[in-house]
This record gives C-alpha cells, sequence and structure tokens, in this order.
C-alpha cells in the first residue's frame, strides 16, 4: 500500500457507468486511493468534465492506458470495467503481485466452450480463469476475503442469485425456476443506441434475449456451488423506462409446504450477516435501493409455490457496489467501508 | 337507434380513466352518439373541462346520474365505467331492453363465492349473471354478437387470455403456468394514490397482491371455456413507471417440443381473423400499442419451454377499446368500426 | 389528382421522426394517397417494420429517391421531411407542377446571408426562394391557399409565433421580448445521440444554444409580416425529459394597461376562426396537445408587463400536422381534414 | 452539545420530503445526533418503515411532537419542516437557547403585510422575526454564523438569488428581470395530489401561480440586502416531470457590454470561496445536481442582454442541504460537513 496507508487503485476503462460509478464510491473511500483512471478517448480530460457529477470534487485526469503494462507498479488493485474480451488480453500482462477486480464477463465462467458460445469469444487465458474468485459476496464471502482475482457477477446474475442462494441451499427447491428480470436502461451502457434513445425508451417496456441472455450460464454455475441445483431455468430479460435498477422475479417451487414467514426466516437467517442484503415487507422497490449497494428481497409462498422478489441497482450492487465490497474484504478492511451510500426519498 | 341512424349511448361513470376512453372513442365513432354522460361529482361540467384533451372537440356535458333510472329511454346501450360493486345496483334498474357494457368486475365470475372472495362484494345480482357473456371479443365473437349483456375483461386477464388462448386451445399445454404482468401507472386509476405519486413513482418498480390479485378467477373461468385447462395458474403483478400498457410475459411447457415457427404458426392461425392481434417479431413494446386497440404478441421456444410475450395499452384493448369492439359486434356494424386509431412513433 | 380524386403525395425522408407523423397522418387522410416515401437507408422494407405504430395498417414500403426527379411525375405534392440542407437540392429538379411543402429550414429565410449565418450553409437556390409562402397557417392562410411552395415552420417558431402574432398585430407590444422554450426529446431527431441518451436525459433539464438558435430568424423575419415589430428578441431553448411537447413562455411589455380578460378578448379575436388554436384557463399543458394538431395558449397579464403561455406537440403542429393543414388549404380541402387527432387522458 | 460532542438536533416534521432529507443527511453527519424526529401521524413508527431508503441505517423512531415544548432540553438545535404556519406557533415555544433552523416561509418576509398577502396568514411572531437571520449561506456568511434563527430560504429563492447575486452585488444591473423557473415534482410535497398524479404528471410541463409566488418577496427582499436592486422582478414557475430538480433562467440587461468571459469571472470571483457553487461551461443540468447540495451556474452574454442559468436540487441546496450548511457555521464546524453527498452519473 501508500505511505499513507491506502489501497492504491487503477480502473481501466473508467469513461463508461462501471467506471463512473467506481470513481464514486472509490474517490471517497476513506482507505483507497486511485492513481490510475483510463479513458482512451477521454486521455487528458478531467474526470470531472466527463462524468459531470464529478465536477468540483477531483482533480484526477483520465489517462491512456500504458502500452507496457509491466512498468504497471506501485498499484495494489486493478479493477477492469472494460467491454467483454479486453480483459482476457489485458490481465495476464499485469505484475502478479496485482490484485485484478474483473467487472466484464471474461472471468466468470470456468467451462472456456460454454464461455465461447455466449460471449462469441474466444478463452485465451485459461490458466488465469483457474485463479479466478466468482464475486459474489454474500455466498462467497471466505473465498473472496483470500482471493487473488475476483470475477465480479453481471448486473442480472446478482439479482437472481441472492434471490435464489438462500432456496438452493436450503435443498427445498423442486421442479423448475423461471426468472423474470427487469433492468434499467444504464444496464445498455453510456453510449447512446436506438434501445436507449430517449422519445422511445421512456414509453417502453418489452423483452430480449429470450432464452439466451450471457448470464445464464454464471447463474447455473454458481447455483451449482451454493447447493445441489439440479433445475432447469428459465431466464428472460427486459428492459424497464428507469435509468437504474433490476427487478427479478422468480417462481419456483418447494418439496415442502412453507408459510411466508417459514421461508422468510430461512432466508433471513442466510443473510443475518449480510448488512447489504435487506429482507424487505410486500415487495421491493428499485426506486429504494437506486444508488445503492443494498439488495432488498421480498419472498411469498401459496402452497408449494414460491415467489422471491429482489431489487438492485444494476451499477451499484451489480457492478461497482459489489467490486469494491470485493476489495475490501482482499485487503482485510471493514465490508461495507466507503459502501453505505444512502438512497433517497424520493 | 336515434333517426340519425345512430346507436344512442349511455356512459355511467365519464371521469375516470376508462370513462374517458370511452368518450375519446364514442365522440368520434362514425356510428354512435353519446346522450348522457354521468359524473355526480362534474356534473354541469363541460367535458372538456375534466379531460382537457376533448377541450374544444364536444360540447358535451356530465350529469348526473338518473334517480329513476327506468326513465333512462331512448338509449341503446350503457356503458358502465364505475368502481367495482356499483354497477350491481344499478343494472337491474335499467330498461330491459338496453344492452349494458360493463367494465367493472362486477359480472365476470360466475361463482358468486369466487366473486366475494376476491372482491370482498356479496354478489346481489346472481339472476342477471347468467346472462352476462364475458367479452374477449376474439375468443368469444360469437357470443357477443347475440349478447345482450357483457362483462368486459379486465386488462390483465384481456393481455393474459391473449396470450393463453390458442395454446391452451390446441391441447398442447402442459404442467403449470406462470405470468409475470405490469402495468402503467393509470391503471391505478385517476385518483391521486401514494402508489400513482409521481416523485416515487418514476424511479419505481414493485410487484403488488402476490398470488392474490382479483383477475386470477376470471382468467381460470375463461381458460377453462377457449380450452381444457387443468393447470396451475401463478399471476404475479408489478407496477411499472409508465402511463399506459400492459406487459405479459407468460411461461408455459408443452407436451411436444414446438419450434418458434411451429408456435407463431399456430398463434397466427388462430387469430388470422384478428385484425387486433399483431404477431411480432422478438418482442411486442407497450410503446407500440400505446393509445391503440391493439394486442401484439410474440412466441419463444427452447425445447418444450414455451414464453409467449403480449402487450396492450391497459385502457383501451384492457377496457375502452375492447368495450366499443364488443358494441360494434352487439349493433351488427363492422367490429373494428371507430376503433382504428393509430398509435405515434415516438 | 388520381383517379380516385386523391392528392397523390410523395413524402422525401420518411424514416425519422417528421416522417413518421407525416405517414401516421397522410395514410389516413380522406382525400390523400401517399404513392411515395423514400428513405434510402431502409428502401425495400415495409413501412411497419421501420415505424412499428403503423404494423398492420399499412403495406406501404420504402423506396429510394428516385435518380431522375423529372421522372416523378403522376404526383401532387412532395412533402420533404430531410435533414437541413438537402431540400435546396432536389426540390429545383422537381417537374414544376408538383407542389411542395417542405419540412426543413432551407426556404424559410429569405435574406441569403442570414441563412448561411445560422445554417452554416450556403443558398443555392434563391430564385426559388422567392417562391415560397412561409406556412404558419394561422397567420398566413390566404397566402397559404395560393401557394405552390411552403416553407414549413420550425417546431420552436410555430410555438412562439402563435403567441407572439396576436400582439404583435394589435401594435401594443413595446419594449424587448423574452422567449423562454422548452422541448420534448423527438425535437432532436430519430437518431440516437448523447443529448437523448434514456439515463441521462429522463433526469435532465438544461439549457442549449443560447442566443442562437436557427429559429431566432424566422421568427424575426414574421413577425415584422405580421405587424410592426421592432423588439429585441431574446430567444432561449431548453431540453425536456419528456418525448413530445414543446412549450413557450413569452415575456413582454405592453404601451397601455390590460387586464387579463382584455387580453384574452384580444387573443380570442385573433383566432376566433382558428380550429386548432384552443385559448386556455391558467396555463396550457404540453400533455393536453400530445399527438394533436393544437395549439394551446393562455395569457396574464400584470400592470404592462404581459406573459402568454404555448403549447404544441413538436412533431404535429410543429411540423407534419401543420403541414398537412397547408396542404389542405393549398387543395381547396377542409384545412382540419385528417387533423382531428383526438389526445389523451392520461 | 452531547457528551460525545456532537450537536443535538430536533427535527419538527419528519414524515414530508424536507424531513426525509434532513434525516438522510444529519442521520450520517459526524458532528450531529438526532435526537428527536417528529411526525404525528406516523409516531411510534420506524424512520426506516416511512422513508424506506434509510431502512437497515437506523433504528430511531418517530415520535409526536412534546405538547409542553419548554420540557425540551437537551437539544442545541430544532429543524422546522412543517407546512407554512405551523413553526410562527411553535418556535415562541422552544427554550430561548435552542437554535432554530425553519425550513418554511414562516419567518423569511420581514414586513407582516406583504407576508400576509402572500401566505394568507397573520403573521403572529413579528418579535421573534426580527432576530432570525435569512439563510442563503453563500451570500449571508457571517450573519448566519453567528444567527441563533435561521429563516431556510425557499428553493426557487435560493436558485434565483444565487443567480442574481453577483450581479445585483456588481452595480451593472439595469431594467427588468425575469426569472423563468422549473421545479421537478417533489416540490408539491409527499402528499399525492392531482398535479403530481403520475399518469399526467410524466407527460406534463405547465405554468403555475403567474406573477404571484410567494417566493418573489424574499427575493426582493434579499437581493436588496445584497446591493441595490431596484429592477421589477417577473417571476414564473413552471412544473418539471422529473423528480427533483429546479432550474432557473434568468433574463437580464447591464448597464456595460460584457464579454462572456468578463461576466463568468465576475460570478467567479463572487464565488470564490463557495465549495457549492460550480461556475459550468454551457448550461448546468439538473441531472448533475439531484441529490446534492451543488448549485451549478452558467452564464452568457449577447451585448447588453444577459442570461443566467441555475440548477439545484429542490430538496438539498433547495432546502435541507442548506438548512445543514447554515447549522454547520451556526456550530462553528467546516461548512461543508456531512454535504459532500456525490452525485451520480446517469
Amino acid at each position: 500500500m501508500s505511505e499513507t496507508n491506502k489501497i492504491r487503485v487503477a480502473i481501466f476503462g473508467g469513461s463508461g457507468y462501471g467506471g463512473s460509478e467506481l470513481l464514486r464510491i472509490l474517490l471517497f473511500h476513506p482507505n483507497a486511493e486511485v492513481r490510475l483512471v483510463t479513458a482512451n478517448e477521454h486521455a487528458g480530460k478531467a474526470v470531472g468534465e466527463v462524468h459531470k457529477n464529478l465536477f468540483g470534487m477531483t482533480d484526477l485526469r483520465f489517462e491512456k492506458a500504458p502500452e507496457e503494462l509491466l512498468t504497471l507498479t506501485n498499484i495494489d488493485v486493478a479493477f477492469f470495467a472494460l467491454p467483454h474480451g479486453q480483459a482476457l488480453d489485458v490481465v495476464p500482462q499485469l505484475l502478479p503481485n496485482i490484485k485484478v477486480i474483473d467487472l466484464s464477463g471474461d472471468f466468470r465462467i470456468d467451462d472456456a466452450d460454454v464461455f465461447k458460445q455466449f460471449y462469441k469469444l474466444e478463452h485465451t487465458a485459461t490458466d488465469l480463469q483457474t485463479k479466478f474468485v466468482y464475486g459474489l459476496t454474500e455466498t462467497n464471502r471466505e473465498a473472496v476475503k483470500s482471493a487473488q482475482y475476483i470475477a465480479n457477477p453481471g448486473c442480472f446474475a446478482t439479482a437472481t442469485l441472492l434471490a435464489l442462494a438462500p432456496i438452493v441451499k436450503s435443498g427445498m427447491l423442486t421442479g423448475k425456476v423461471i426468472v423474470d428480470a427487469k433492468t434499467g436502461s444504464s444496464g445498455s451502457g453510456a453510449k447512446p443506441a436506438s434501445n436507449t434513445h430517449h422519445p422511445q425508451r421512456m414509453n417502453s417496456f418489452y423483452a430480449y434475449k429470450p432464452f439466451t441472455h450471457q448470464h445464464v450460464p454464471e447463474i447455473e454455475q454458481h447455483l451449482k456451488e451454493v447447493g445441489s441445483f439440479q433445475s432447469d431455468l428459465v431466464f428472460m430479460t427486459h428492459s424497464l423506462p428507469v435509468a437504474r435498477g433490476i427487478f427479478a422475479s422468480c417462481y419456483l417451487e418447494t418439496n415442502v409446504q412453507l408459510s411466508n414467514e417459514d421461508l422468510r426466516n430461512l432466508y433471513a437467517h442466510f443473510y443475518k450477516d449480510a448488512f447489504f442484503v435487506r429482507m424487505v415487507e410486500g415487495s421491493p422497490d428499485i426506486n429504494w435501493v437506486k444508488t445503492t449497494n443494498f439488495c432488498d428481497i421480498a419472498v411469498h409462498t401459496s402452497g408449494k409455490q414460491v415467489v422471491v422478489f429482489s431489487a438492485i441497482d444494476n451499477l451499484v450492487k451489480g457492478a461497482a457496489g459489489q467490486a469494491v465490497q470485493n476489495m475490501n474484504l482482499m485487503f482485510g478492511i471493514g465490508e461495507t467501508t466507503g459502501l453505505r451510500m444512502v438512497g433517497t426519498n424520493p
């Protein structure tokens, strides 16, 4: 660490929404110091000129990524918020003592064939792959603590896995699982596109990628680590006309009949040490988690039919917030440090 | 009919969104003439003062509902857009030659006990109930044509039933059905309430009434009329931050494996005479049906797993539009008359 | 006209929002027939595939613009909804008997130097320019009726001019005029861009082009035609987080003191024959004019200080609707034909 | 102060949006401790049950306001976030050593007749009135530091005054000033009402209270304290379809011609010690100040015509944030303590 005893941070890919949120958190993190933030197209510009929310709050400037990555010393941890595929190239070039937290999908899938099927990319760093720990903090806390490399979960995967992990762990799940997931427009990134064009998006709701979303394999893979998961998973993604937020409605069946209270207790127990998971009454609402690292969950039963609702901010618990939560654990500091962002009403 | 050969219309409950949409359609319907529109709290006011979209387009004024309903003559059809429970009292007092189209839930449920369970009301007109035809036009066209009384379907029920009817009819449905339905804020009515308070709603998405929505019994009842429906139905409602639109994602299983194309053909055939049902590629979007009487549907298969997406405008195909579609059939005029409202881009 | 006695229409530039709205109106216009709609990048595609609101309502397909424009016969009127500068090239090549309605800024400015200053383009058709009539229907009705070529007003210009024309005509205006104008995101066109990126736009309000908007010269030019206009005009444009609508707040001073009622009467008299201008109480609201051809206006005085509020749909009265209104007059049919689009509540 | 050396805080009126924001800030303020928060209708409920953004972050509960206010000891400062008129009754009953920061309009207007005219209330505490300091921190910093009682400025007044103070102070202002101000829906409070009903508000923009808004007198009064202000002020309020934010467009004239740069320098100099005022290029955007205590300002000139744009979050710099900023100064701690809330992109 630096002489100030702070974790020295590099951020690769600071101009997108993932990078924006990493900066919002890390620039004000009491134990971290951002030493480098890259954005090739903005190199030289002040961070506050690109992310205008940060104007007046930092003098940091964007830089080009160093050409010789081995020259990158004096860094304790590198965050990657690059488009899928780019971390595959860069991570292997870093000095081996630098910890890595990758927000892309590059290192989430253990099976290279499955990776290729969903990402349409050859996995070129299969050796490194085995060293990556899947960073769903609440279910993988101990592994994260000792990890050198973290594959930070996808936003949809985070909302879905936090909703399903307790019931999978319990062994009471039976039959297929259906997840109807909805995301805000920031999930499509900071680059304008037709599906995020305001005149249309503001009145839209639609489904996309039926049966084929790339988060399916990481959900299935991790559920098998959490418990004995043998269910079919039907996973469907939809687009919401809000900027931030993911809401997952998870439909499943239990092999015994549980009351609402039974199930709620099961979840509360599973998450008893998880500050960022809040069990709520009725339904979570993306309004109450926006800009925060919380995942709000509610459960309901009707006979053996169960629905679990979960809500997160796709850019925080679904990306940058969870990444920093993992960093905190990797460096032995309090899990919630720098992450107690308070939501707003309204 | 009137000397101008137009259908003479009365609208009970003209101040809410259902009434607003009935007026938007019927005031410009070539074969209809609105003779009476009631709104007790606005009696005497010009319609265009309350529904400012109609300012300058009509001289009609709201009236109090007549105390002696038998004095209401010279009316061919009465639409009811009143809160649940009120049509139960009023309809039995009308002259028997007046046709009735009720947009509330009062006459949708044949079983009085089920009605009471979901609406928390005693059904006080069980005799009349047997004369009501369920007005899902596309599945009940012949019955509607000869009906005297129409129970107009609920908005969620319309989106769900149009999505499920072809597969139920086909006999290929097996196992349980899960419907994840989402509605815009106008579904909560024209009266301000905390769940439609703009500062909160604009950033919200949440679920409500898990397992207990009052549209469940009419869906199950009508699916049993459409085909042999024995599946469990899990029906879940959510709130969207848009003004208009319902989107239903329906998850089901077939007893044989169908390709996307097979299933699409099955649906296209089922709806071959249905002008207002459009089979679309990928996904429907509430943006493309808003303010129109269309129901857009897309289907996808993966093995025996099926998802059917449907989108309607909750106030049009889900209420006033379908009501007028039924009126057209009841009076022997073209089904789409007055209803070819064109949506907008954006 | 065609043997069916309909106006034969060509639309150049049918893929943008202007073209989309022209199609929405003209395809259902009782006296018009769309013979050609061009969109080079969509040539061959069905109109309803690009503008999904029209899916199922037309079999029309986009075509490439003809290379030899003189071969374009059997057309009575050509609408241009192309980016600024393109009509300048195309209009001179058309057969001289074809009437033209140009929705761009190409033919709005009589002074070629002013045109160049605001549009950064050389005006290459100054001869034709003198034949163009400025198509603000309500103030130029007689000239429009006999026009061969129409320069359809800009959206901001329409809202501003309708708000100011009566007071300018009255001769009571004194001192400078300040117009604070706001537009919805569709004003930026159908092509995604950073200022219409949904995650940002949905929570934004900002000003742009201070003191330099290209609608300033057409406003000043036309006010001098309406009356004796010698005021300084401060014109400021802002961006609203809605899809549709322009709202102009116009601040001015009168040389005599007028009551609210006096001023309202003056406006009501000025617009007594204008179906599409509605004088409203309190304030107009873009919500009540959206998707319609109405311009709603309210006036208020305080001593000699006056504020005039006007609201239009930028794509209808501010573009395609007014264009068709002009077409109706040019062909001697009722001014409101095909344009009585009804707004909705909500 | 408390043994922990923290400022002991009471909040009267904790259930509205002003109270919500005071809690969001003060519960995490390093030098403050919330000892009491009142909300009669929610007495006994957990704060996190009413303001769900705070769920899991505090154990505080709402209480009824004490009937005998003299029994309220061990409090250093009382914030009032009550409806207009209520602080007038309560403040005089407090122990005189308790500092007061009132977010309502009760103590902003020195002239009791003007107060009555705009608030339709008799001012019943005119003695106390003279002890109140107007809490626009940036222009009144020294007076705030030594104040016992603070009248916290209105949201519109804050945006307007920060935009106008530098030019008024400079003595270069001449002629009338026109302020076209726009607010988000949270400005209407937490209680549902027809003007904040989501289905309508989401597509609305309209003006209200032309020439008569109650913030006019506090703006005029304070500008006369800032400099020699003799201009007529035309102040107009409008409603935006966003939850948070005020944007003011201020049109004025200078008695000498200034370049953009001159004027910007004048503003930058005026605000050189003001952390929360940021001079920006082009235009501020409410998107970049939402949830923060910043006021972003841009200036533009054209000859002697000037426009000043300012943007704030109406609930933060326009209410609770500025209130805490004032508290910090009154208690001699750093002005930005607890207030460096970072906005988000998007």
